[in-house]
């Protein structure tokens, strides 16, 4: 339950990942600023985000913020690092759309950064009434705000997580192939993996576990599926602690 | 430079780790109330924190703030996560403790936690006008506000980043011995490490460089001192991406 009364001073932004099985994509909102005889003075793009409310933790506003923009829910979602630079809100295209939606252009905001991560197949967009879009990180331009220092830092962080947790599952749907799974990591770290190494080291981890099933639908020989499973990460997680420091 | 004018509804709190080759310590800063007839109405701990100024970015209030505390500069100091659930100020003593201070205790305040990492023996604290304490972490008790949810999560994290960034020598003395750097890991991860193990791996890391020196002063047999090079470790790191997911 939450109250009508918005916290002016801190705002949440959602860097939503997903992939497609090609690229690694971010999930981008349009922004336009309408002049006084309606006409379009710029449109560009911004990461999903908002202001909190009063009563609300911030864990809640990005579920919420997350879950109004697009309808997802239950969506692997981390908070990853704060942006309070005071000039963050200052430049002009900045300061007049904040103005032409009511914002006091003046007030200082710090925003919390979260990412969310999901496989853009398995989901279906509902973005109300705003206009979204998939964009390959790779290709985003210019963004609103700090918006595009905000995704850089989420996809160091992201890179950096993927080495020491099994969060890269999120990006991928429930049952995957071995190549699927490669090729993750191929374009998260943007590189070329080996592909018996790599079959060897999975081969050692208990919780990708085969199932009694393969691929349908699919133009060339079936390949087995696979799944991801948290309890068995959990019970056999101690045996991959090692210093890769 | 930075403005008299401090911002109301955002707080930096450092979580300082101090290790002394046998515990890992937190920096704790004595709060007391004092009341109207200047007798002590209670005293407890809290981190090194305060608001950031209106003109001044988050990393670098949190640098001033444990300078202004410690004397501490050119130190290890990283953003972890922010803490903003509404309750966070809502306890009664931290009511009375910032009324008495003279902040609007209804205020909503984000904090924005960061840890420092150092070597106990390698500084020597300048307090200023506070009292404060080092206190091994598992020995540390009920702290002002949420801070002793920020302690653990900070705690969280360090455990997660030593496994893939170098940043647990931060917490040694430029020279060490191999013995040292193992009570570490054992210290941080509260676990036994196999010693002939440990230094297989260590003997792979180049950027464990040993040196032409020894220990000096000690009772026993003085070990070999090595040194964390980050140059090296920068050359060299992409040896040691694999997939501990």
């Amino acid at each position: 339950m939450v109250s009508d009364s918005i916290n002016p001073n801190i705002s949440v932004d959602c860097v939503v990942f997903g992939y497609d099985f090609k690229h690694l994509n971010v999930l981008l909102v349009e922004r336009t600023l309408i002049g006084v005889n309606n006409e379009t003075i710029f449109s560009d793009y911004s990461l999903a985000g908002n202001h909190i409310y009063e009563d609300e933790d911030i864990d809640g506003a990005a579920s919420r913020i997350l879950e109004d923009l697009t309808g997802f829910k239950k969506v692997y979602l981390k908070q990853f690092q704060s942006f309070a630079h005071p000039d963050r809100l200052k430049k002009i295209r900045d300061q007049k759309w904040l103005r032409s939606i009511g914002y006091n252009s003046q007030n200082r905001v710090i925003t919390v950064g979260y990412y969310a991560l999901l496989n853009c197949k398995e989901v279906t967009i509902h973005p109300g009434n705003r206009i979204v879009k998939w964009t390959p990180v790779e290709k985003v331009k210019k963004l609103a705000f700090d918006h595009n220092e905000i995704l850089s830092n989420a996809l160091d962080d992201l890179r950096l997580k993927m080495r020491t947790s099994p969060i890269g599952y999120e990006l991928l749907p429930k049952k995957f192939t071995l190549s699927q799974l490669q090729k993750l990591y191929e374009v998260i770290y943007d590189t070329r993996i080996d592909k018996r190494n790599f079959r060897k080291k999975i081969a050692k981890l208990n919780y990708i576990v085969p199932l009694n099933e393969k691929q349908k639908g699919v133009a060339h020989k079936p390949a087995q599926l696979y799944m991801y499973s948290q309890e068995v990460f959990e019970i056999t997680k101690r045996e991959f602690f090692d210093i890769t420091i």
